[in-house]
């Protein structure tokens, strides 16, 4: 299925993509973390990184006093964004470029990017010059290991400048000035962070407001100060490069940079290697301290091998091969990879979304359970004495809800089973449950009744008609004004409460507690039951019912019409009869379903509608407004795989996700295929011009839904307190897969084919099981198996 | 006086400033308001503009998310700054360029930058095209209007592309778009401010929240998109510009731009003439009816003119003939232009500081009393139940205070009396003292015991030495850290405590009630006793004494040893006596005063002290950290115009804050003398490359004290219950000047010289008067007066 790309093209063992022009991808990036940092960083160099201290903070900034804001999707570039460049001057002929490609902008002989999970590079060459750089990041510090060689490729000797052009932006209108420290060998730039009331000032105090450029060889020349810099040239011809030398000027209280400048002679085919370490700090001790540690050959090659090895413990639990090798490569490296991050580092905030932070662990379950155990108490720990959750989980102490997190959503209790199911199911660690939980409001309860208090939440937060409360937002914010008054209601939670009270009911039947399994399933028959009552609209479920009593997302709604999430929940929380299903599929095909994915409803909102609220006021084709927002298109999977993938359904949207693999595919969307975004744009009949445009932001909870789509869904390897179910769904023209599954410490080597079987056999050292499924498993086994699914 | 510049001219009328090159003083600016709107554009094409809403808001932005913050000084200006600008391509030979000078930055054969009162304009030459930019904004609505006029200076038939740029940058996450408006012939971005919480919306929901370019002739082509409009070429050829025609492209969750295309074909000696609206918006109708308004040469004349009456109004009541003709054009132009926009738009806040409330008040009592007197009554009913001020006045409904405002200061009060002490002295009129205010805590006071209270709560917000308690400031918010535990107290304030108590006592006698009078000097003395016991460090007055009872700003203290306010007040307040005086004069000759002006103390911190604050990790040499501040300059001149200005020490410090009149200390200053800026950049000893620059922030409560002291100090004529002193105090190398004082209604034409007298002698209508003094002042009168000084 792949096709030789021109543009594009995964390494041989898929943990790099490259990229060979800077022009047709613009936005493509790469990009690291670790849990106290994380860079995107793209093709042409431009940069945006940010560390926790705790907060989330900047190093390098715009040359203007950017707002402190969430991490925002469809960011813009554009000459002095922040980034990270090498200017190379010819001085007999005075030609200068630039590598990667900003800022000068020159077309170069040859262009690679590189994007890694343990590195981002870059080869460019042109005026006969090889320019190789290379960007890691240590496991556990925040910094940018910067190697940069340049290699004469001509058969004469060359004169040339090699400038690294590391801005570092305004920063602070309290103090910002930027100075060579000979000592350290490189820039300092001295900002502190401003504060107006007294007490601000003690919360500021040991913020490492310091930026460092700092060089492992002396430089000829330098430069710290942006405007000196730029001079009248520009940032694609500054001044300070028109004259032999640097400026060797200071900033005072003007917009520091970090600009240093080799000479250099080299003999036909020399080459010279310089590295580079840039990054935060509290003061020169500390710069000093993070010179000896890496700023050294063995300390880059040292640093980079740890990292690889952090990244090899987040490799995830299944391996595929299947006969779509782009589909392989990034369900082995990239989605875990991915997956990893949110689990790994809560997108490095100090507060995530409680959905976010229970579902960004679900994923980790198939990667580091411990972390995901861990994640459940915390959580429960903020439980209201209600039994409601809060908006968002403190992570660190002083850490406060900002944000969305000020806005009262009503969901999050939901999350809690939806999640633990898997964990359940990975670990079969049932005794989780038993685990008691003082609050910070001071009771104290076992997990399981913290549990139980929450669904109790959930039954409670709804009307005299049995419907759920929306409050400011249910799920993903977009609707914060159907329910502000306190009436209005929403379809969608009431289904996924239905869910979630299935799922804890069959936890309480498993703890013995018939009696409280008895009383939540009634509790899910009977939100199951009002939604078919007040919100079937013939074909589909409706969104919800405002404040003032007007059902909305059904057919006689011009805008937001049919809205994807009822859908999906209906299936999964079994209000929907399989009659319901049969008329609700179609509708989604028609209505949702496009060549980029399937949006979370549509037709989207030209205009305000207030008794809505948000989404119908964000622009069509973004992160709410009838997007291709993969969150929701991956519960849609989900349920479908719930039912059996018929006609593909599940798996054609599966795919869709991830980019490719035509070229035209990755055009539209901008993006390499090393993570699922966000969103990508939707309003393909409206606005087809910028229809399937990738949001690149990789903060998402769609990915542990992905790889739980690829574990249960179509490898159809599912845990339960016994053992593992095997029941995979393949896509209609595919013969044969082979799946390497991890599963409590032992490893599965299926051999999936179809064959002339009624119903799914395995076959195991070659005998085929009653059922298929494996029990008694014991850690550190290896099981071969041989599954056998119907033609 | 006067030299021949080579960078900068005035206009023979004074009132427009011309510079030749954009690239010796980069920053340089003209500014334009009205009560809705304010906006500086600099010489080279950028431009940072503000609307109230009632909150000021932008319609241009950056390309980035920006800060909401407070003007700033030294403003960063980078390729992608909002700006105007115009491009001009000769499609016979392909050569570009911009004009004003950015983005192109081509250096042309001719540029002139004239910033005027009532418009700011640009005549470049290049290519034989002269390219010729008028700005205007009317009088009561918000919008820039636009002339562009391009000329044909060859003597051959020239095909042209006349290509206007307005960026209008990054608006919002959550909704932006632009595309083209056939009806309002221009381009419309659609933009939402982001919300989250519902109630939210309805504040933001009638913001004029479209920003429009429309083009009174329909152009060939244009461009709605940033991206699309730059291309790979950049914003110094952008690729839109390597084509025949724009792109005619929208913006859909894209970066909104505004470009339109003039092809056109232009005879020898030809000229062409295009008029463009740039503004905010709330919809389409609200565009339209700008455009019927304002978008004709009839509309754009007559809004001009109205323009010109509004600045006429702001002239002010002095005028001096000197034997230095800049400092002329700048008493009698531009000086009263700056204490008008103080007085007229309260620097476009919603929540001015009280002290800056009242000081831009003062200034406003040369121009609009009446004003002033409305802005008294406004202040006091803000008053706390307690009698203190509050640390904003707010004047909107829904206004909140912000930034420094939510910080608590403790010195509002004391401008009560010494703000009113101008207004009384201009207008004579004691009835205001009479008025009943109730305020919004519901009690009703009239504005004598309005001041009353106030004053017996300075008396009160004491230490048991008789010294004023700082809390989190006092002033100009440098020092958050000296007693925000409660304790410390500052210098400054017992001296201003003490001298508006003298002046409160002065109008309690005046009013009859001596038994007050009697009261509020003694507190005076008490003051002033408590410094003079506790704060006298020999040679001058201490600046104050921390929570942990360190007297600071002494001969001891490294850093921060002296603070030039604390002297300036104690000979305002009469603590200093005569002997003292002579102490203190040259201590700060020697300590502070720069070529570039007196600093605001002395020596700079270089690093944080935990028991001052702020001010000691500020940048060296910015708004507060030793600089030249102007606004405790020009307290220092006013206290040495109180002495008699002693060889010539407060007139050489006045003329200081001046930029000019040598070309060295233009480029020095980098700013038009067409305002005072808030500082100069101190710190000449340490970073004298940076020293003397312009903060190029128009915002400032000096001005008021500027005029004040040419009023009363240099001109000595000052009002008092009765009628006009008249003392002036020239300089020693001036020998005559003449004044124009509108004065009560009245004019007074003084021809002021020296003379062999040994006091002044004012002579009307030839004979001398027994006092130097005029009584019984009858309005619409005129008074020749001739007034002699001692040699």
């Amino acid at each position: 299925m792949r096709k030789e790309a021109t543009i594009l093209r995964p390494s041989q063992n898929g943990d790099r993509y490259e990229l060979f022009t800077p022009t047709a991808m613009p936005k493509a990036a790469g990009f690291l973390w670790n849990q106290k940092m994380m860079i995107q960083i793209t093709c042409r160099g431009y940069a945006t990184a940010q560390f926790m201290q705790p907060e989330p903070a900047k190093y390098a900034h715009a040359p203007t006093i950017e707002a402190t804001t969430f991490m925002q999707p469809e960011p813009n570039y554009y000459a002095h964004h922040p980034g990270r460049f090498v200017y190379i001057k010819d001085e007999e002929t005075g030609q200068l470029f630039s590598a990667p490609y900003e800022p000068v902008r020159v077309p170069t002989d040859k262009f690679v990017f590189s994007a890694g999970k343990a590195d981002v590079s870059w080869t460019v060459e042109h005026l006969g010059v090889r320019v190789e750089m290379v960007m890691g990041i240590p496991t556990h510090d925040v910094a940018e290991l910067w190697t940069i060689k340049v290699t004469n490729l001509t058969g004469r000797p060359r004169k040339l400048s090699v400038v690294p052009y590391f801005p570092i932006g305004y920063k602070s209108w309290m103090n910002q000035s930027a100075e060579w420290n000979p000592d350290l060998v490189g820039v300092v730039a001295t900002t502190v962070t401003p504060y107006q009331k007294a007490t601000e000032y003690f919360k500021n105090k040991y913020l490492k407001d310091k930026t460092y450029f700092i060089c492992e060889t002396k430089p000829d020349s330098w430069e710290a100060n942006q405007v000196s810099f730029e001079g009248e040239g520009g940032l694609h011809n500054p001044e300070a490069l028109q004259q032999p030398q640097l400026n060797n000027s200071d900033a005072r209280y003007e917009t520091p940079t970090a600009a240093v400048q080799y000479r250099v002679a080299l003999k036909a085919g020399e080459q010279r290697e310089y590295r580079f370490l840039f990054g935060p700090a509290y003061d020169e001790a500390e710069i000093g301290a993070m010179r000896s540690k890496y700023l050294s050959k063995e300390g880059f090659s040292r640093t980079a091998n740890e990292y690889a090895e952090y990244m090899e413990r987040g490799r995830g639990s299944l391996r595929i091969e299947t006969p779509d090798k782009e589909l392989d490569n990034f369900v082995n490296n990239w989605l875990p990879r991915q997956v990893y991050y949110h689990g790994d580092v809560n997108r490095l905030t100090t507060d995530p979304q409680t959905r976010n932070y229970l579902q960004d662990n679900m994923g980790m379950n198939y990667i580091k359970p411990e972390v995901t155990r861990k994640a459940f108490i915390t959580a429960v720990s903020q439980q209201e004495a209600n039994g409601s959750m809060p908006d968002g989980i403190l992570l660190v102490e002083g850490a406060q809800l900002k944000y969305i997190n000020q806005v009262p959503h009503t969901d999050h209790c939901v999350w809690l089973p939806v999640t633990l199911e898997v964990y359940l199911s990975e670990t079969g660690d049932y005794n989780l449950l038993k685990e008691k939980v003082k609050s910070s409001n001071g009771d104290e309860f076992t997990v399981f009744e913290r549990f139980s208090r929450a669904m109790d939440w959930l039954l409670g937060a709804r009307d005299e008609r049995g419907l759920s409360y929306i409050a400011q937002g249910d799920w993903c914010d977009p609707m914060n004004m159907v329910g502000y008054k306190g009436k209005g209601v929403s379809g969608w939670l009431t289904l996924a409460t239905a869910y979630s009270l299935r799922i804890w009911a069959n936890v309480c039947q498993h703890e013995g507690r018939a009696d409280l399994a008895k009383f939540y399933r009634a509790g899910a028959d009977e939100c199951n039951a009002a939604v078919n009552k007040h919100l079937w609209d013939g074909d589909w479920f409706a969104r919800g019912i405002t404040d003032d009593n007007v059902t909305f997302g059904i057919k006689s709604d011009p805008e937001g019409r049919i809205w994807l999430n009822p859908q999906s929940w209906s299936i999964l929380s079994g209000a929907a009869s399989p009659e319901q299903i049969t008329k609700i599929l179609p509708q989604v095909d028609n209505e949702l379903v496009t060549p980029y994915g399937v949006t979370m409803f549509g037709p989207p909102f030209t205009k305000m509608r207030e008794d809505v609220g948000r989404v119908t006021q964000k622009a069509i084709g973004s992160a709410e407004n009838a997007s291709v927002y993969n969150h929701a298109g991956i519960f849609y999977v989900f349920s479908l795989y719930q039912l059996g993938d018929q006609e593909d359904r599940a798996y054609s949207l599966l795919r869709k996700m991830l980019p490719g693999p035509s070229d035209a595919d990755y055009l539209q969307r901008g993006q390499l295929p090393i993570y699922i975004p966000n969103y990508y744009r939707g309003a393909w009949r409206e606005f087809p011009r910028t229809a399937g445009r990738s949001s690149q932001l990789f903060n998402t909870g769609t990915v542990s839904w992905v790889y739980r789509c690829f574990v249960e869904g179509l490898c159809g390897l599912r845990g339960d307190a016994n053992g593992l179910t095997i029941r995979p769904q393949l896509p209609s023209n595919w013969d044969s897969i082979k799946v390497t599954r991890l599963f409590r410490g032992a490893t599965f080597y299926l051999d999936i084919r179809r064959a002339d079987v009624l119903d799914v056999v395995v076959k195991h050292n070659g005998r085929a099981l009653s059922q298929p499924r494996i029990d008694n498993i014991r850690a550190g086994q290896r099981y071969d198996l041989t599954v056998l699914v119907p033609q």
